[in-house]
């Protein structure tokens, strides 16, 4: 240790080094991509800033962020009983405190009670699968939700579901030879942590014109073809319902594609996150079908893997925020659940808020409790405002001229495809930007609604597309996105 | 989509493939290791479930997990003022409550009601650096801290300092040409995290013999070393007080480092977790050491690059499981911090409870509020008990034969030095055992003691360490370790 003093030891004779520049980090991630967050996401940023200088610099008074399915900042309410319970853990001496029933329904108050007897506090580590107790409740769902069992043991909770995606493919990736088969259009952070660990985007495209479907003959192409290409596919991303395409997949055809999965061993990884936001049919799991298919051949579809992952973010519940996430896992060799473990472990845990939070996801409060009617009004608001304005957002994009648009069965976006003018083609070349980004940076401008481009999760080359939610309140803006639209097509009428 | 049923799907005529096995994953990945939840956690983890089932099958009647830095998890109770204000800006409808001021301090509905004013819901994502208001927050607290402005721009939340590490490393990785300079022993995050990302481990061994000190003539060895062998090194971690040595540096000592940082362009991760636990000498941070040399000399240190680390889970507040955390990045060029945000924005943001926890964290009750009081004699009761169990753990290794210790001035941790017998050597090889791993093992099922063996965190070849918490309350534990430790001794006598 020096005994010098500061002054001294800046003194020293060295030639300072230049910092570091963007192409000497890690190659993987330079090429990761994340359009959700976005050039036109960026752009929307700094017109919130303009208006926050000038209110009237703008042709339109706020921005409407219809790029990431956030609803809590598009003014949907949270759940009230999920943050009674919630703020009683934060601070369980209320539990003790003589005036909280004057506050909290008892309901409320037994069910943190219930937590706190299983929980030392939400300040320490849990495990790093989660806490046993919220674990179990989760398994519970599972089972109600699926008529098969679930073990307690084969869930791991998780920040949010992208948490269990990174663990996931960062276990499975094993170089540039391991594919994974993704679908396009898909949630692109697969495809970012498919760049950052250095493995093969193996994309299966989805049938536009059938609502979006998967086919099942299509995947085993797709395997064929990566073989012979020298790619082991390793494993298989299905979202359902779909993100950014709201389509819902049948039983059946889940079933079509876990048979893919069984002959050629790719780990099933089932993003479920929208399984509550559903409008139309019917949401099936995964499980649930694996389960079916291993009662009809034990033998055959014994070793099927599954990860299904499910979130405290979307459905009526909505609570990004707050990071709640699980994944089951089924049918994994027990060598490769410990380096799963072994990784959460590295982690340390998920937010024992987050947790509790998927905790009370899954277990609602019961039918003959306080809680129950207000939960159920507050939960069918929301349920029926966003397949309201699902439906009218569909209806809105078919009436526009050159946009065409399936019907959203379930999630929380819609995906219209764009037929634009060569005109509009050449101006988007001119501006350096790709006609579909074109089209949302002029939406943007105009009215202040922003999307994200078709680009951002892949299309058929040639096709454009954009995504929006459908979470904005009020349909205000549905009318000036027509507005909007009729202008452009004008405007870029060949 | 198919119209057969599941049966006739069940059908098809193919042959399962077998399931993945762990050689078959990501190899970067099976290296990593994570000690503080490695073998000896995992027994104990097996003996706590014995004695849940037989609480007289074991000599002692629990576990202490001196493994890992829990706080909570031993009966440390969280601070109140932080909990209240949790607690409203879970479920702000309390703010209006008529019956709040029953329940809640004045000052902590105010803060409730100053965040709520600059926070949409808790439950929404943030800005994927963390909300604007709790970033400056930070600022100021490091404003004062170190005398020399900071600025919110600058600061990144993140969920614990854990996340702030994985998107470092991985980001400044670029395969194993890149070279991390890293202190052994270290927290074994570094390490695992490293292995995950391909990059080069290049060891700085800390000077036991006097306070775990670093020497900058030692660390010019390594640089010089790695480029002979063809690696460049990219980074230099300190861990600030230290983890596990309990060591605190000078600022000259940092400052002598960053001297070596400027010339070969290292960036410099400041793992500062532990700057409220100093129970000898003073914490200085990186930051204000490299802003008094730029005050000196503004050319030689501009293009120093620092990323300081700090958490909400260490300290007086001890709130691991809330996974709060932030970094403040100096000196990086803008390509880079780019490319910082796409990672962050890749998983969308930390949780946002945790963020408002490092705004409070920074920012106590003002001396003249109701919450003052209770806050300080709070924090004072941990801090003095904390204090008193280092020294007294500290008194209690030196006085055990064949272990020495170096005094503790900060951190959570003690990290003594056993020497062995050869007799005790043996008896470890024939357990398949390190022998610092034997005797952890050996305290283990004498005490139920859970520790960690230095292996875990690196240490001379040849010499044999534990990482021990004292966290524990009481010290009857300790009493229970030494007669142990006297038995240990007597038992393996050459």
């Amino acid at each position: 240790m020096s005994h010098s003093t500061l002054a001294e030891i800046a003194k020293a004779d060295f030639k300072p080094a230049a910092p570091l520049v963007d192409r000497e980090l890690n190659p993987h991630a330079l090429i990761a991509k994340y359009a959700v967050r976005g050039r036109i996401p960026t752009m929307a940023e700094q017109l919130k800033g303009t208006l926050q200088s000038d209110p009237d610099a703008l042709p339109f008074d706020k921005i409407i962020a219809a790029n990431i399915g956030n609803p809590q900042q598009l003014d949907q309410k949270p759940i009230t009983f999920y943050r009674q319970v919630l703020a009683l853990i934060e601070y369980p001496d209320l539990l003790k405190n003589e005036n909280v029933t004057k506050i909290f329904p008892h309901d409320a108050i037994d069910r943190a009670n219930e937590i706190m007897e299983n929980l030392v506090s939400v300040g320490a580590y849990s495990h790093s699968k989660g806490v046993l107790y919220f674990r179990k409740t989760v398994a519970r769902y599972i089972e109600d939700r699926d008529d098969h069992p679930a073990d307690p043991d084969d869930i791991y909770l998780t920040a949010g579901a992208s948490s269990a995606v990174n663990y996931l493919l960062s276990l499975l990736s094993n170089g540039p030879e391991t594919g994974f088969l993704i679908p396009i259009p898909q949630y692109p952070l697969y495809t970012a942590s498919l760049a950052l660990n250095n493995a093969t985007v193996l994309p299966y495209y989805l049938n536009e014109e059938e609502k979006w479907s998967i086919s099942a003959a299509d995947i085993q192409k797709v395997v064929a073809k990566a073989k012979e290409d020298g790619v082991k596919p390793r494993s298989i991303v299905l979202i359902n319902p779909g993100n950014p395409t709201g389509s819902i997949l049948t039983a059946e055809g889940i079933a079509e594609i876990i048979n893919v999965a069984a002959e050629h061993g790719l780990v099933i990884i089932a993003d479920e996150v929208y399984q509550e936001n559903v409008y139309e049919g019917e949401f099936v799991s995964v499980k649930k079908v694996l389960r079916d298919l291993q009662k009809i051949d034990s033998v055959k579809y014994a070793d099927v893997q599954l990860a299904s992952l499910h979130s405290t973010s979307k459905g009526m519940i909505g609570e990004c925020g707050q990071r709640g996430g699980y994944m089951e896992l089924i049918g994994f060799q027990e060598s490769v659940l410990a380096q799963i473990l072994k990784l959460a472990s590295i982690s340390l845990c998920p937010p024992v808020v987050g947790q509790a939070l998927v905790s009370l996801m899954v277990n609602p409060p019961h039918e003959s409790h306080p809680s129950h009617g207000p939960f159920r009004s507050e939960k069918l608001g929301i349920f029926n405002a966003l397949k309201e304005r699902s439906h009218k957002l569909y209806l809105a994009f078919n009436k526009m001229e050159g946009i065409s648009c399936q019907e959203p069965q379930g999630a929380m976006y819609c995906f219209p495809q764009l037929t634009l003018s060569e005109k509009a083609k050449a101006a988007a070349a001119e501006a350096g930007m790709a006609p579909d980004e074109f089209y949302c940076a002029k939406l943007l401008e105009n009215t202040g609604i922003c999307t994200v481009p078709g680009s951002g999760f892949g299309q058929v080359p040639g096709t454009w597309h954009l995504r929006t939610t459908f979470l904005a309140p009020g349909t205000e803006w549905i009318d000036d996105w027509a507005k909007f639209h009729e202008k452009f097509m004008k405007e870029y009428d060949n």
